[in-house]
């Protein structure tokens, strides 16, 4: 059973939610807009299924509604952020705000966070940097318990799936990347093994290192482990997946192998095309590159070529028409919230 | 038949050959310094195999030694470098100086290259970062006729194999990746060719963009293609090329399908550790890092968990003993050129 609501209705359902949790209303519709804006573009385990997930941290005391993020040291076109434990789009947003006011004054800028809550869909805050006019790298790590990827060579989970995401403006839709640097996120084994699945060849192994592709030789326990982007070449994806950690771990002053942290670090990079040239020839250029990606033969018959983040626009358009799906458990969950925190869902359904 | 040089031999008559074609003496020595230090490590195509190659470059008037890079503009924490076509490691090494030193005043920086030959080893720059106590990521590109690498859903080179290096400082050797976003670089391709063996499974594509292992397929013509880095998630490693096109090409200003360009572009950034806490501390953590990697269980008896680098310092070590091996075609070259610039090679061996 599938519940369809319109993204409108989910800003309005999880800004309730998260207002009634001690949230201030800006910071509540931001969170909100932000899950909405995950599910429109098709990534919807950081999308609407987060709702109840935060409104329970809240309850928990892991998120803190209202704490003010607030830059803990400065030096030219750096910044180190404390996000203070507040909703982590709240933080993240803040750093990417300092990142992006760094970037006008210096051109090139780099912010890392500590105590940021989980930040979602990282790609979100480089398309944030993308709509000024700017171009941004974003890396992000997990604590200790989301250390799902192994070292190349080994077997045990060192590193997080550790994604690397960037953006750069157009003359339309930015190119918007987002990837994790393991084959595959550790969302989508959730999403085979809730579905009774096998997984792919080369994704996963189990606690024994040995090759699997049943999902619950990853979760175990004891647990498996994911491996990182590559294949053969998986020494790649481990140099990327470490370059990631090296940046939200080690430079914020932050241990890898802490047991007791918990929520993402991020390092943002922002760039100012005009520090180099008009930003019209960037945004002309990078045009011209995505035609020339375009001219490529396509290797098969109806296999478009694509630039990273035209299907999420595409999905995008096609959810503010559609609805964004909402899975039963999570409408349920969301329904329990509301009963919870008294929050009258009817009254905000636009229906 | 191979010839075994000892390093300072291979610096020795390095720097006599391009010496001999105009070089100043310490841009001479520089260029031979680089090239040794790459077979050094283990990255022969990068190394002494391009002596010879450089002294025609230099007498086609590709390279104009003596040439002098100089700071094109530069703003805030960024500049653009233009490496007035002398030897490519020349001007790498001037546009890192001028990042570090950036990095120094802003804790952050940004330099991107124009007019730039072959650099060589690209890690080569960000180890020398590293060595300054800095955490530096360089993106490299190739123009037109190096476009190897096809995007995702397509079958005709766009990219050339874009790599990504990075370089962190520790209490021992930095860390040091230098990969490139294809599945490997095209210069192991030209080994399994000269070799007259077959290139692993999923590396290549024919001109029709039919999967092939038969590497004369690859160099046509009609040409094939390169393939992506990442194997079912190849959409991952187009994105991180496209990045490095992007940081490389329309950030300099420069189009990506410009028929006439040559060269490497080159975008350097480089952090200041001490922006955000005690350089001490950081390389403490990045040691702790390293030492939680190499605690994960091993996937073989005698696999070993490495970090980036570890394997070419290792190289590095054993060749500084045994001396550098050369490859019978590459020492006749070597020698041709002596004798057409009148340089007594004998003289220079210390034997």
């Amino acid at each position: 059973l599938t519940h369809v609501l319109a993204a409108n209705d989910v800003i309005r359902i999880g800004s309730a939610l998260f207002a009634a949790t001690g949230a201030p209303a800006d910071q509540a519709r931001l969170v909100a807009e932000e899950l909405a804006t995950s599910s429109l573009m098709g990534h919807d385990s950081h999308g609407v299924i987060r709702i109840p997930e935060y409104v329970e941290l809240v309850e928990r005391g892991t998120i803190i509604p209202g704490a003010a993020p607030r830059i803990e040291r400065t030096s030219g076109g750096t910044a180190l952020v404390d996000c203070a434990w507040n909703f982590g789009a709240v933080g993240a947003h803040f750093a990417m705000d300092v990142a992006i006011e760094l970037a006008r004054g210096n051109q090139i800028s780099c912010v890392v966070t500590r105590r940021c809550n989980h930040v979602g869909r990282v790609g979100a805050y480089v398309q944030k940097a993308a709509g000024r006019d700017m171009v941004a790298i974003a890396a992000c790590n997990s604590p200790l318990h989301g250390h799902f990827v192994p070292p190349w060579g080994g077997i045990e989970g060192r590193l997080g799936t550790n994604p690397i995401a960037y953006a750069a403006p157009t003359g339309g839709e930015p190119i918007l990347a987002d990837l994790s640097t393991s084959v595959a996120p550790e969302g989508k084994i959730r999403v085979y093994k809730n579905q009774g699945k096998a997984v792919p060849d080369g994704w996963i192994v189990d606690a024994q290192g040995h090759p699997s592709t049943d999902p619950t030789a990853f979760y175990g326990p004891p647990r498996g482990a994911l491996l990182p982007l590559g294949g053969p070449a998986g020494h790649k994806g481990y140099a990327l997946g470490l370059l990631a950690e090296i940046l939200c771990g080690p430079l914020a002053g932050l241990a890898t192998a802490d047991s007791a942290a918990f929520g993402n670090g991020l390092c943002f990079l922002v760039f100012d095309p005009q520090a180099f040239g008009p930003i019209q020839q960037f945004k002309s250029l990078v045009d011209a590159t995505v035609l020339y990606m375009k001219s490529s033969g396509r290797s098969g018959g109806d296999r478009e070529v694509l630039v990273p983040g035209e299907l999420e626009f595409r999905t995008r358009q096609q959810r503010l028409r559609e609805g964004i799906p909402v899975d039963d458990p999570t409408w349920e969950a969301i329904q329990q919230c509301a009963r919870r925190l008294d929050v009258d869902l009817v009254a905000l359904e636009s229906g």
